[in-house]
């Protein structure tokens, strides 16, 4: 449980971030995965495919089903993916008639990048307020410093003076951007069956995916599981937002070092050296900010995705995209905390 | 003169684009920056900043000079930017009264950014029709076999019969969604002055920078010297284009590998085996979506751009963006080429 | 808890390790840190710097201690570092006059690093071991199977028949060379004190590195704390183990997809082809080796370790460092496996 | 030509190296491959394969033969190697019946590998004496100013008062470590034929293999062609070269801003502040460093090189390591300039 810093004992402290960890949970992913299922035998009954008694009787199921984690995760060592087993325990769950009709027609595939959409949605909308908020907290730092006077630097050398509202205004302009962005996103739900043509569901197909697109508020799209673009941009929208935080906390850090144009508050302790006030938020932000960028390589090497379906690539997402989520995360939130420890920023002038 | 492939004597005929490069030549570069310097003195001219006939005089020589390349590259060894040196030249080529009113107000960085961004929004342009080829003959290619069987496989294993219209769908959409946002892409003047204020120009400044991205035919904004969202972003949707090529780069291969569903023309010759006929631009698809996918990382860093404007960041860009262009360029190029060098696709049913 | 894979109540299945993840649980860190923490005790009481009943008492109190991990927490999030308080917690818990000789001219990074080391060391071992029976597993093969015919393929296409032999080697060979090198590899202790200089241990500082050093069998060398090499070193060894795993992996999956010159046994299901027997294993291999040579990219840039010591550069190792050693361990345990299940490589000829 | 920054007409002033650069240029590419050639038919003639004669005639139009590069050019597009055509060419030249020895039992990666070999290893040793000159020059400067006083700092705080000597030492300890690998660093020959068998040579491919290592001066080993750490271990240790010249880098910009503990000469001038001086060196040193920390993920996924050789994997080497070599010896280059161009570091206690 400490190999990642996300989720680590005591690291996750300084780099984790609990509001948005709780969507990757093992939990929130079951949750997920339970209401596709439940959202899948809704929109096959409605376009009669489904008797309407086994889906109800499929939906009541998922609402409280808790699957046996520990048989999820031997057979995913074996599978590769978590879903045949989720699928099993929940048919035995749902007995009788009604179980035969449960994932009718749909892939692992369909499961699990669907569950990632429904909760990527969410967590984008929590990154729009914290990039709101950073915002915020920037203009309030506009409003009480902005006209005081900075040294400009360029190239690492001192070179003409500009106001702090103009520093403030290459901080805060990239986030309002990302804002708009993520306001605009869409999330699809992803449903292709077996091969990615739904060859099960006939000419209902396209029905059935947009009544299940609507019943998970997703957007619909055909589907995506060997396109991965979406996944990418993402990705790097992810890295965009950590990335000019990170340019943030090392303008404080410089800003900092230098020491006469900033006052920090909640600097950290030295084991060495008790005087030291270290700019640790800064510090964080660069290192998430240059951890996504690093991620973001793995993720769009994932674009050669072969065939129908990679197992290799899918899973190389698997091992990049919730900790760039995360280190988002922490991203937005430690800006935050750091900027409103600004005591004072600039010179009086 | 034969460090990168994509420029190579005898390795850019498979993996350079001579159309594209013309782009980042020196000669496009140097014209481009002489393009700024000429509508700076229009713009500057129009609202009173530059007497009229001293701009007149720099738009003129703009259009002709040829700078001293060796003396620029020995000055850019000193400088880290070439643009003190190109000044100097240009304002001893422009000469009297006229020389002092060259480059008022900008700095580097508006001139080599403004530059780029004059030849990226040129090749956008010319990527955006590229890709409407490759959708043109992946459409020809449906017309012809895409009611042909083809075998779906999902993780390696063969799965379920498809139709080659199914694949070709996961080839082509990705490509028509590329083309759009190549469409509705924005490229920004970059103006600022030395440290992003303009602040020689005083009052005029918004005024004269929303003049000069007019001349220039680039969208009006605000500096971004030290805001790389937009590198980052057009770097992201190179590495998405290249991907996705590679995603039908790796399809090919594998079909090719198998033999029986493909017939492919124009293979390579071996020196040891004559009898084989090597799938040279599928796997060069696979090997330039690797490469995009391995530089983004690095444009990402770049976005850990210290303070009004950092040497080391900006410097990582040069070294990055153009082979991604021209791996970008090469890639569309290979996969037009490989496209129609198929002769049969999937079996008739 | 569910953020990394690695660690994942159901991934972890797949790509997990639990024996080496032990190493990078939080008790393992801490007992290595107040294995730390006790040997320089000693090795300074050794060397007059320290009373000897109060080294006893460190130690005593080093080799039971548990401290308040929420605490740890919380400093963290403060301080970036655990070391100030766990340091507190521990001289709590000595108390007495002793306790002012706790940690005595020891920096934080100190602790950290040296942890690192002393885990890296054991891990290095397994790894070793690992090495071997992959090697043993691979010629276990050779004797079955080694003068099978197996067709050659360059270029994804078939060339020449080879023997199983022939390619059997060129998966072993590279282990053999991996293992040589983990066998000679050293592990430092890392000792330097606030700023490198262990300014307060006078003219004893080399002394008591050197008692620290065979106290807690590490190698001695001067500090390392801003030349991260050794680190760097380690991440490109065991990404070239994961990439020379990843090889067999890619080729196993490549046997399977042609169906006729590899048996295995042991693939995973699917929740949509019941029929299927896909090669999972083999699949993950690839992923790893791909995640592993993605972390190296950030490792590297970590080697840009300013000044005396980077809090962003280190934060970032702490970020990539543990799960490359996950991914690692859970390509050779995967290839150990996959290779068991190989029941049958070529055509006999 | 101006597509990469290493041999752009301006850009190669700072961020390229003519000395090394010749190594990668076409004319010595070919003269190794067509080195390779010569020694191969008198490996093969010494061991009875080839007719002497035959032999001297290859080696004697080895010597001064000259292909045609377009026509180099048009065939690499098609074959995607440069072998089959530069053989075509060679054995036109050579004429008679000694043109059907030519190039007998070899494969294209077999001349290209070796080419590559056979460069590297002269590169190495300047590397070798490029780092000891570096050094030199920290030893230089040791002497004159390492009793002077510098501020410690950690985590961009000053902490506590160091030497000069105590920061040169950790600026160049890295460098003596990476000089002792290159000394003893291995250069072998690759020699495997169409699959790695050197099937056409029989009996006598060891005893022939061991010949043309001996005439090339490269360690004889088996074929390496799909194995490939050799290569991922020397890119590896480039990047680490220039990260820890990247680090100097770091410091001394650093040093630089704060202005008071270095006078550096050769600083470069700006187009808008005539009364700076910028550290671009410095600068371009951090630049560098981050570049090959990002193409070093690139050479690590080409490890996953599938079956007896990959298209793909190889031709991402190719775009990858002849930049990574030009950045190191840059960063070389640049170091050792920067180090001479610092007049005073530290202040006088």
């Amino acid at each position: 449980m400490s190999i990642s810093a996300f989720d680590h004992p005591f690291l996750s402290g300084l780099l984790g971030d609990d509001e948005v960890s709780a969507y990757f949970s093992v939990e929130a992913d079951i949750r997920a995965m339970l209401a596709f299922e439940a959202a899948l035998a809704k929109a096959e009954a409605r376009h009669g495919l489904v008797p309407q008694a086994a889906a109800q009787r499929i939906v009541e199921v998922c609402t409280h089903f808790q699957p046996d984690v520990a048989s999820l995760k031997s057979a995913t060592a074996t599978d590769g993916v978590v879903v045949p087993d989720l699928v099993k325990q929940l048919r035995k769950a749902v007995g009788g008639e009604a179980a035969q009709h449960v994932h009718f027609g749909a892939t692992s595939q369909d499961v699990i990048d669907t569950s990632l959409m429904i909760r990527l949605k969410a967590v984008a909308f929590l990154f729009s307020n914290r990039l709101f908020a950073v915002a915020a907290a920037l203009e309030k730092l506009d409003k009480q410093y902005g006209s005081n006077r900075l040294m400009g630097y360029t190239r690492m050398q001192a070179a003409l003076p500009i106001t702090v509202s103009d520093r403030l205004r290459t901080w805060c302009d990239p986030l309002e951007k990302y804002r708009d962005r993520l306001t605009q996103e869409t999330f699809p739900l992803q449903f292709g069956g077996a091969v990615g043509t739904l060859e099960k569901l006939g000419l209902k197909s396209v029905a059935v995916r947009a009544s299940l697109a609507q019943e998970l508020d997703l957007t619909d799209e055909p589907q995506w599981q060997n396109q991965r673009a979406k996944i990418a941009e993402l990705a790097g929208l992810f890295s965009l937002i950590s990335g000019s935080l990170g340019k943030i906390g090392q303008d404080i850090a410089l800003l900092a070092q230098a020491g006469d144009e900033i006052e920090l508050a909640g600097g950290g302790g030295s084991s060495a050296m008790p005087h030291k006030q270290n700019p640790v938020a800064a510090e964080a932000l660069v290192s998430l900010a240059r951890f996504n960028a690093v991620q973001l390589s793995g993720i769009h090497q994932s674009l050669v995705h072969e065939q129908e379906r990679s197992g290799a690539a899918w899973t190389l997402e698997w091992l990049l995209l919730p900790p760039m989520v995360i280190a988002t995360a922490a991203s937005l939130r430690s800006a935050h905390e750091l900027i409103g420890n600004v005591k004072r920023l600039g010179v009086a002038s």
